[in-house]
């Protein structure tokens, strides 16, 4: 190391092993973040050349259309698809967390699990019934529930399934859309719940509602009457526009921060009752038998995670230097009060910045500064929420829930859900970032 | 009106002429507003008819892609297009505000003017320049600046001619959409850019910046210093993903709050001057004479405004009861602080309800409760921001800006920009709704 990178890197405040800078580098105006730069200096010279006019500014632009599609050169900035000829079995199409950047996730983008493809549904047709131990059974279509007072919230939504391939005894090779890309964040407007039991009368005897889809499975969840009287929403639209069909059109029950699949998507009725359903995705699928020979049920919460999107495997760094480490972070719990970083595989750490505002059940943007210095390194990070709940090490979480004994290559097949433990990313000299277990 | 809907109004607080009600009967949980709409229940009878499954619960849904897109009963949910088959003259692609809700705009629907379509850039091979009177020119690509500290902003941008059919002498038959629909609001992410103008270094004889796009016309807009050196964005990311193509991707220049035109789409390059250009945009288009004969120039802030979305024109309220009245409001300078509404033309107000967090220089989603007794009403809106602004009356910009001599039918074609004034809409016994003055 030269001596003006050591002072370069002091100017800097290094708070961790391998390059980690402290946040306050983002501060602009001090001009001390802006010497890390001057690699990309051009000379006069060759910056003169860039004014040469290229095709594009000297033809006719393509016509602008009634609803904006992102440019033919991003085609590649996709969700990946489990079963993309739509066979007789689940499909998941996977959110790509390392293309995009912000807080939330658009609409094109954000993930679905559905078991029979998406309900080609007639909004004049479809109704929401609310029945059961109510004293006064309610219909409503979508003209009727657009007289009703609306809210809009940022929340997450995260299939419990999702970052299940770290429960494999060794790292799998494969990177943040295959690992974690069951979880997106929208916006999401509708009417709150509450209103509508309110209306209907609650029975006292009523302690569950089981809420029922309009797929060809009737997918059915039940949700404990509290989660309903608290934040839960008939969600109408995401992120502004009616919701996409594979997350639910024209309506879906949204539970934030709870297991996805109890946001029931397609939504047509609630049933209030007294007893849980024990339906086939909570007494079968989301209620895995645990090392101890018991099962989890009824394992609501999505709780405090973190995982790192820039870089990460697909990602290639083109050499030494300044890189903003980049990522989210979210709670079931509240906002996310903290995130720490690390780049030599958790010897030291270093304290991200948040964008503000933090949303309660909402994706958090992380953004950490950091200089590489071209070495190996082994960048992870890990999030606490607003009710102190930190992220579990590796192997505290996989003490409880057990792993696979064997390599897994089977993305599908893990032996239990909600992992919520940290991920790694070592960043090669060659630049590769590649997933491990540290 | 009956004994049973009077207590119900007193008990729902009426607050202003014509059923407007306090904003606290949002307040779920207390039954009250509940009670407002027990013309929506249903017999049981008429409820079990309602469990029948419809075609769409007993077969195979339709395969997820890979890039979600609406329903196709969504399809009327589009811009409107002045120029739809991208003949040699300016395109406008105007914002559906009466058929979303939330906070912000999803990207098929962000408004756009361009005037000569959307360049077909290849973003390998663009090229950001900064020049001019700096210590050292600089080029950045995409992968470049994709090493760069990133922020996230919520922001509107609104073209300094957006609402101009309000200085037409008389109410132009009309909508939310062909009013207003040149405004809209995303989450920007991005590079600050006085990050990389502390890069360039700064020469202290440079005053104003020169942006320029990369479409055939070359737009270029001149930039006060000040606001570089705030809260400008090099804008790469558009609600999470990349920018679309009539929004200026690969890149653009952001300025929270200020005239649309200034945020130059397609950014190629920014020369540091002592003056400004007084280019074609500035010294002709947004330049309009005053009725004292001068002209105004460099106005560059979209000043506090707001207007009510639902109900708007082609939404016909289906029957007298409680509506939800809600709309949106913004200002450059800073957070909406507050926002009353009338139906009766401003006799009485009502101070409406704003959905949390209110971001600065963002759309307030406005939302209050209301119950239309079945005559005619006159609705509007009007906004405040933290600096303590507030929305002119018409006759008060009209007065400065003036108005046509004749009504207008070409919505093209009017004296100036930047009208904040109030929006009108009557709403008649047939439930339709009009625009007027009031």
């Amino acid at each position: 190391m030269s001596h003006d990178s050591t002072r370069e890197l002091r100017d800097l405040e290094v708070v961790g092993g391998n390059g980690l800078l402290h946040r306050r580098a983002f501060l602009t105006g001090s001009g001390v973040l802006a010497a890390a730069f001057t690699g990309y200096r051009l000379s006069d010279t060759a910056h003169a050349q860039q004014l040469i006019d290229e095709p594009w500014s000297k033809a006719k632009g393509v016509t602008i259309p009634e609803y904006a599609t992102p440019s033919p050169y991003e085609k590649g900035v996709a969700r990946t698809l489990s079963n993309p000829r739509g066979e007789p079995r689940t499909q998941h199409a996977r959110t790509p967390h390392h293309l995009i950047n912000g807080t939330f996730t658009p609409n094109g983008l954000h993930f679905v699990i559905s078991h029979s493809g998406a309900p080609d549904i007639d909004p004049a047709r479809h109704r929401l019934v609310i029945h059961g131990l109510v004293r006064r059974p309610l219909e409503f279509t979508l003209d009727t529930l657009a007289r009703y007072p609306m809210v809009s919230r940022m929340t997450f939504v995260e299939c419990g399934g999702n970052s299940a391939p770290l429960y494999s005894n060794q790292p799998v090779q494969a990177g943040v859309q295959a690992i974690h890309g069951l979880v997106s964040c929208s916006e999401w407007t509708g009417v709150p719940l509450s209103m509508l039991l309110d209306e209907a009368g609650i029975d006292p005897k009523a302690k569950w509602i089981i809420a029922e889809g309009a797929d060809s499975l009737a997918l059915s969840r039940s949700v404990p009457m509290a989660k309903a009287l608290d934040d839960a929403m008939i969600a109408l639209y995401q992120n502004g526009e009616r919701i996409m069909p594979g997350n639910g059109y024209p309506m879906r029950l949204l539970l934030p921060g709870w297991e996805g699949n109890m946001n029931v998507k397609w939504l047509r009725r609630l049933k209030l009752v007294e007893q849980p359903a024990l339906s086939y995705y909570e007494a079968r699928t989301y209620a895995p038998i645990l090392p101890n020979g018991k099962a989890y049920q009824f394992n609501f919460l999505q709780e405090v995670k973190s995982f790192i999107t820039h870089p990460s495997p697909g990602l290639t760094l083109s050499g030494p230097g300044f890189y903003e480490i980049s990522g989210v972070a979210y709670s079931a719990n509240g906002r996310i009060s903290k995130v720490m970083v690390t780049a030599d595989g958790g010897r030291s750490w270093a304290e991200a910045a948040l964008q503000e505002p933090v949303h309660s059940k909402a994706f958090a943007r992380v953004r950490a500064p950091w200089r590489w210095n071209g070495g190996p390194v082994v960048l992870q990070s890990r999030a606490w929420d607003e009710g102190g709940n930190v992220q579990p090490t590796r192997p505290q979480i996989i003490a409880a829930r057990g792993q696979t004994k064997a390599p897994v290559t089977n993305l599908m097949a893990f032996p239990s859900q909600h992992y919520n433990g940290p991920t790694s990313w070592t960043v090669e000299a060659s630049g590769e970032v590649k997933h491990v277990y540290a």
